[in-house]
C-alpha cells in the first residue's frame, strides 16, 4: 500500500541528508547558468565537493530563450569540444559558427553535471557572503520565495573554500562586496560579440580571496563588452575557473 | 571575425525553419511537464512528428521543487522501468519506493526527448484550440509574454492530428472546450496517493475527438484524487497516451 | 569558537526531527488563532500528539489588533476561568465584561501551548485535505511563501486521526470539502454579539468524519452571527473541541 | 478553402524575410514619434536602407493625445511645408499658428513613411547599442513584452551605419552611453516654447560617432527647454537629421 | 513671438468646438479597430455625422502586431477591393491570400477615415449606453485614465441615432445590455478561419434597436468561430454595417 | 424635458470658459491645502486673478485626517483670528490651544475661497514650471489620471505673474527648479512643534523670482522642523504670502 | 510654550469623546456623498443624533469631478431651493437647468452639515451591519486603511435606530443583506437622465426594517436608470429620507 | 445581556487611557524584536515607564521563522541565563550551543514583558523623531496601515527621555538622523557569527544624545558583521541598553 507519510519521509530524509552534507563544501557555485554548470561539472568530475545554489526553480539561466525567444544558440569553433564533452547535438552555420537547440543545451549540461556529482539546490538564493579575516569563506542562503515575499526570516550558512559568482551580468554575489566598499563593479559594456567572447575567458579569475567570477559576471566585474546569444565564452569561462580552483585545492 | 549579424541570422533561420516545419503536426503536446515530455519521447522515438508547446521559458513543470522545495521525487516499483529507459539514477527507500533527484529527472527526460526528435517551443502559450466539424484539429499559439502583458496581438495557428493536454491540474487546454459547453471538468479530488496513482493512468484517454489528457490533467478531467510528489503515474500516463495515439496514427 | 555551520546543523536537525515525528498525528490543527491554540493546549495537556499549522509567520490570528487597532479584547464571565487557566491578567469593566491586553493574551496562550506539548509549524499553509474512504485522514502542507509567489512546487502530506479547522470566518479548510461538493458553508451572519457567542460554542462539532470546526469557522459553517472583539466564545469553542476529540481518542 | 496553416506561413515568411534583410542597415531609428518618422521618411525617400524600432505596439509617440487629451496639435509657419509634404489637413489659428488633428497627423506620417520604404519593427525595444572601436555600430533588440515581464532572454543584434535616438525626453538610447560614462545628458529644461522650438533643431546633431539625436531627445541631450504641444520643431529636427546623414552616406 | 498661452488656447478651442458638435450624432462608433474604422469611413464618406470613441490613445485595435508580433496581416480575395479603396499596398501569397504591412494598414485606414470626415475621440471610454423606451439612444463617455485609476468622476453623454459596437471579441458595449438582461452574448467560438470569416459578415447586424455589432464583436454576439490574423471579414463587416445604417438614415 | 446632451453642453461650456479665462493669471497656486487655500482667499478677496491647481479630486490636503485619523486639529492663539475670519467653530483646550473639527475646517475654508473668487482646478497636476529669462512665468498642467497611468500625453501651459508652491513637505513645485540646479531643498527637519510653527511663517518668501513657498513647503525649502497637527502656522503663512504678492501686484 | 504632548492630548481627548458619544445614534449614515450629507443636515437640524461614516479621507463622493473632470454640476428647477438652503451660488443655463461649481457645492454642504450638528467619521468604513431580530440595529466599523491592507483586525460596533445607505451605485451597505439572501439588488439601469432623476426620489425608502437607501443606492436597489452629472435628484432624495425618518423618530 | 456598544466602550476607554498615559515616557522602544523586548522587560521590571512601538500587528521580529523557516533558534552559553530568566525551554546541542523553539521564545519574552509592565503599541509605526536642542526627545507615531496606503494624515507625538532603536538591520529610527546629516550608518557587514555576536553587545550604546541602538541596529550603525539565527547577542544587547539607561534615569 502506498502511504503518503512514507512519500513525505523519503523526501525529507533524502534532502536533509544532502543539505547537511553540503554545509561544508570545497566550492559553492552561485547561479546555475551555462558557466556555473560547466564549472560545477568539471569540479565534480575531478573530485571536488561542489554544490550549485540557484535562486529560480529551474536551472539554465539565459540559455532557454535563445535570442528573442527563438530558442537556438550559437557556439564558435573554439568551444565545440565542450559541446562534444557533454554530447550536445549541433549543426554548422558558416564561418566557424554552430547552432544548437537551447533546450537540449540547458538540460544536457545539467543532467551531466548531476551525474558527475554536482549537488543542485534550487529555489535557494544566496543573500550574502561569509567573510572572515578578509577572505570569502562561505555563502548565506535562504529560500527564494521567502525573499520574494519580504518575510522576515533568518538565513542559514554554508561554509566553502571557494565561491564562484556565476550569476550573470548583475554579478549579484560580487555586489555584496561592492556595497561594503571592498571591490568595484563597473558593469558590462555595450555589445561587441568578438571582444566580449575573448574577454569573458580572460577576466575569469579570483577577484577577491576565495571568490571567483565566471561568464557575464566576469565581464561585468571588468567592464568588458556583452556578446549576446553566443555561448562559447560562457562554457570556456566555466571550465577555466574549474581548473584553476582544482589546482588550488590540490586536485589540478 | 565574429559578426553579430551572422549570429542573429543563424538563430533566426534555424528557428524559423523549425517553426514552419511544425505548422502541421501529428501531435501537438501542450505542457512540458513529466507526462507531456514522456509522451513526446515515445511518440518521436516511434516516428511521429511531434512538438511540445510550453508557456514557461523552462521545461519540467512541477518536477523541479520536489516537495516543499526539498528537491527529491518518489517513484514506485511499477514505473521504475521508465527511469531506466531514460537513464535516471535512483535509490531504494522502502516498500517499493525509490527516490530520485528532481533536477536530474527533469533535465534528463527533456534532454532525451530532444534527442529522440521532439521539438520544444518554450515561452509559447496555447491560447485556444482549432475545432472543425466537432474535432480538435490544432492549437492557437502566442508568445507567453504577450499574453502576460495583455498586449492586443493576434496568435498563429498550428494544425495537428492529435492534441495532448498535459498542462497539469488546471487542464487548461480542456478548459477551452469547457467554456464552450462541450465537455465538463470536475477538477482534481483531495489527496489520496494510492488511488490517485492508479486513476491517473486509467483516466488517460481521448476525452474529445482529437484531444487526449495525461497526468494531472487526466485526474482533473475525471475528478480523481491528487497524489503529491510521487511521479510513477505521470510517467505511465504519458507512455500510455503515446502508444494509443501511435496506434491511431498507424505507427503502433 | 562559534562556527556558522554548527548553528545551521543544530537548527536543521532539530527541525527535521520534529517534522518527521509530526508526519503522523492524533490531531492536526489548522490556524493558530484563539480557538485553535486553546484546543491545542487542552489536547496536548491530556496527552494527544498534536501540531498546529499556521500560514503566517506569527501566531495569534485576530487577537493582536483588538478592535480597530485599539489593542484590548473583551471576555465575558463564562470564559473567565480560561483566562485564569492560562494566567492572563484582566480588569473588570461592567455587566460581567472583562478587558485584557491583546498582546498578553496572544503570547501567553501560545507560550503555554508550547510548554504543554503543542508543536507549531508556522509559515506553513494547509493547501488541501487527505480524504480516504469518505473520512478526512490528514492535511496537505506547503510553505506559505511558495503559495504566495505561485511557484509550482508539490506539497508534503501529514496523516492525522482528526483535523480541526480553526482558520476563522473563511473556514478555509472546510472549503476544500465545499469545492468537492461534500459539505456546504453558508458563511457567517451579520453582527449580533450575544447570539454569536452562544452559537459559536454550540456549532463547534465534527462536521464531516474526521473534521472539526471551532471559533469563527464554526459560525461560518452554520451561518451564525459574527460577534466582534469579544473572545469568550472562541476560548470555549477550542476547549469543547479538545474534550470531544480526547474522548474519541480514548483520552477523555 | 482557407487553411489556418497557410495564413500562419504567409505571415512568418513575410516577416522573417523583412527581418533578415534588416540585419544590416544604413540607418536604425529608435522611436516612432514625430521626429523619428519624419527622419525615416526623408531617408527612405532618398534611397537609404532604414528601419524604425518602436517599443510600443502602435507608432506615433506623443502625438495622439494632443494636449491633456484634447487631440489637436499646433504647428508654426516654419514647418507648414512639412504638413504639406505629407498631405495633412490644418486650419490657421492666429499669429502664424496652425491647428491639425492629432490622429490624422500621426497616421498620415506613418502611412507615408511606409510607402516611402521605411520598415517599422514595432513591439521591439532597443535594449543596448553595439559599440566598436568607439563608434556606434548597431542596436541590440528584444521583444518589448519580454523586457516588460523581466524574462531572462538574450537579444538579437542589428548592424547600422548610423543610429538615430528619437526616443523623446528620456533620450533612452543615449542613456546607454551615459551609463558607460561616454557622454552626459543634462535633461530637458523647464517649459519655454519659443526657445525650445528654436533649440530642438539647432541641437539635432551627431552627439557621438554614429549616433544622432532628434526631437525632444536632442533637447534633453543639451539641456534645452521643453515646448509642449507644438510640433514644428519635431518635424524640422527629423528632416535635418535625415539630410545630414544622407550626405554622409553619399546620398545627400 | 510664440506664446504658450496661445498654443493652449488654440488646442482647447479646436477640441471643445469638435466635442460640442459631436454631442448629437448620426452614428457613434465604439472602438477604432479595423471594422469600426472601415464603417466610419463609409458612413462619413456618404454624409453621415459620425464619431469614433476609442479607449486607447492610439487607434488600430488588433492590427498593429500582425500575429505574435510578426507585423504582417493576411487578406483574402473577397476583400482585396477594400485594400484598393484605401490605397494599401499588398503582395500575393498563394491560394487567393494577400499579405499587407500591419503598420501601413492601420495608419492608412485611419488617415483616410479622418479625411473622409470621421471624428476620432481617443483616450475616451464608453462606460455605458443611453437607453430610452427600449432603444439605444447614445453613449456615456469618460476619460480612460479616470476609469483606469478608479477615480470617482461622473461621465458625459452623447446622443446618437445608431451605436456600433466594434470593440472586438469582448463585445464590451453589448455587455452593458447583457448585464441588464436585455440580450445574451455566448462569446466567440474556437478557431476556424474559414467559418469565422464567413460568419463575421453574416452576423453583422442590428442586435437591439439602435445597436449594431461588427467584426469580432459580431462573432462574439453569435458564438461564431474566431479566425486569427486574417482581416477580410473585419473590413467587409464594417462596410456592411455602414451601408445598412446609411439606408436607415435615408442616405443609402 | 431633461435632455442629456444639454447637461453635457452646460458643463463643457461653463468649464471651458473658466479654463480659457485662467490661461493668464496673476497668481497660480499649486496645492489646495491649508496654506494654499488661505493664500487664495486673501488674494481673491483683494482683487487678484487667482487659481488653485490641485492634483487630487478633493481639496484640503492634510487637514482631513487630523492626527492618526482622529479628525480634530489644533490651532494656537496667534491664528485664532483666521478661524474667526472664515467662521470656523473651535473649542479652547488649555495653554492657548484650540481644537477644531477637521472636516469643518477643510470645507469651510474652501467654500469661502470659492465665494471670494478663487478658481479651483482639481484633478490637475502641475508637472513643470514655465521659466523665461530666469523668472518663473507660469505652470505646465496635465490631468492627474494621465500622469498616474503614465500615458504619453502632452500638457497645457498657464501663464502667471506669480506661482505659489503650497504642495506640502515635498515642495514638489520647487523640485522642478532643484532638478535643474537652480535652487536647493534640504527637506523638512525632525519634529519640534514650537520652532516649526515659528519658522513656517518666517520662511514664507519668494525663493526664486516669481515663485513663493508657503506652509510645509516653506519649511522643507529651509530645513526647518515639522510640527504635526497644529495648523496656525499654515494659516498665517498663507496670509503672509498673499499680502506680499498683493503688494507687488500693486494691490497691497 | 507649545508642547507636542498637549497637542496630542487635545486631539485624542476631543476625538474619543465624540466617538464614545456616537456609539449609540438615532441615525447612522454611510457615505458622505450628496444625498447622505443632505440627509444628515436635515436630520441634525431637526434634533436627531446623527453621524456620517465615510470610507475616504475626504467627503463629497462623486461631486468633485463634475463630469469627466470638468468641475461643474447641473441642478434642475425642482431642486434649486436646496441650493438656496445651503447658500450655494449657481448660474442659469437654459430650459430650467442651473450650473454650479463642484468644489463650492461639495464643501458648502459639508460645512453646513457640521454646523447643523452632524458628526463626520472619515477614513472609517462600514464593513457590516448589526442585525437583531430581523431589524438593522447598527453598523460595524473599521479604519479604511486596515481594510485596504487586509490586516486581520476586528471592528467596533455602533448602535443606531436607523441606518441610511448613501454609498452610491454600489449600494455597498445593502449588499451585506444581499449576500445573506435577505434582499435583492438589481443594480442601476443604463443612462436616462429624466427617468433617473424622477425615480431616485421615488425609490428613496426603507428597504428593510431599519435600513433606508438614498441617491444612486436607491436607484441601484430598484434597477432604475442612472442620470449622470445632474444632482437635483440626489439632494431631494436625501431630504426625503431625512423627513421620513424624523417622523418615525417622533421629530417630524 | 451582551451589548455590542459596551464591548466597544470597554475597548476604547481602556486603550485611550493607556495611550494618554504613554504620551510622556521614560523610554520609547521602537521595534518589538528580541533586543527591544528584552530591553523593555528589564526597564519595566526596574520601574521605568516604558512603551514599545511595533509597526507590525504581531511582535517578535525575526524570531518566528528560525532559519529558512525551520523554526528553531540557537543561543550560546553566555546568554543561557536570559533564557532562564524568562523561563524558555532549551536543549543542548554541542560546543556550548543550545536550541530553543522559536515560537516559545518569541511569545514567552513578550508575555513576560507585558506582565513586567511594558506597554505594547502594535500596528503603530514611528515615522520620525522629536529633536530639540540637539537631543532626541520623543517619537512621532502613526498607524502603520495609514503609512502603507500612503494616505495623507498627520501623526501624533510621544515625549520620551530616551529612545531605543531596536528596529533591526535597517536601523530605521537612526535613519531619521542620517537623512538630516547628523549621524552616519555604514550598514551591517557580511556574515561572521562569532565577531557579530561579540560586537553586537559592544556597539550597544547611546549614538546620539537620547538615542540608543540595540541588536542588529547596533551592528548596522557600526558596520559590524551579521550573525544569522543565533540570538545570544540580541538578548545581551537588550539587557545592556536597559541597565545603562536605568542608571541615567537614576534607577540603576
Amino acid at each position: 500500500m502506498l502511504r503518503e507519510m512514507e512519500i513525505s519521509r523519503a523526501i525529507i530524509e533524502a534532502y536533509t541528508e544532502e543539505l547537511l552534507e553540503s554545509l561544508s563544501l570545497d566550492v559553492a557555485i552561485v547561479g546555475a547558468g551555462p558557466s556555473g554548470m560547466v564549472a560545477g561539472y568539471y569540479l565534480a568530475k575531478n573530485g571536488a565537493k561542489v554544490a550549485i545554489f540557484e535562486k529560480k526553480l529551474s536551472i539554465g539561466g539565459g540559455i532557454w530563450g535563445g535570442a528573442m525567444g527563438f530558442n537556438r544558440i550559437v557556439v564558435q569553433e573554439e568551444a565545440k569540444e565542450i559541446l562534444n564533452e557533454f554530447g550536445i547535438t549541433y549543426k554548422p552555420f558558416k564561418n566557424g559558427l554552430y547552432v544548437a537547440d537551447a533546450i537540449e543545451t540547458a538540460t544536457t549540461i545539467a543532467s551531466q553535471a548531476v551525474k558527475a556529482g554536482v549537488r543542485f539546490f534550487n529555489m535557494i538564493e544566496v543573500e550574502d557572503l561569509v567573510l572572515k579575516d578578509d577572505r570569502v569563506a562561505g555563502v548565506v542562503i535562504n529560500w527564494t520565495p521567502i525573499l520574494m515575499t519580504g518575510l522576515h526570516v533568518d538565513p542559514l550558512t554554508v561554509e566553502a573554500k571557494f565561491v564562484i559568482d556565476s550569476t550573470g551580468h548583475g554579478a549579484q554575489i560580487s555586489q555584496h562586496l561592492v556595497k561594503r566598499g571592498l571591490i568595484e563593479v563597473p558593469g558590462e559594456g555595450p555589445m561587441w560579440a568578438e571582444k566580449g567572447e575573448e574577454l569573458t575567458v580572460k577576466h575569469t579569475r579570483e577577484i577577491f580571496p576565495g571568490l571567483y567570477v565566471t561568464g557575464m559576471a566576469a565581464n561585468a566585474i571588468s567592464g568588458a563588452p556583452r556578446m549576446g546569444p553566443i555561448f562559447g565564452g560562457m562554457f570556456l569561462s566555466g571550465r577555466k575557473a574549474a581548473f584553476e580552483i582544482l589546482e588550488k585545492l590540490g586536485r589540478g
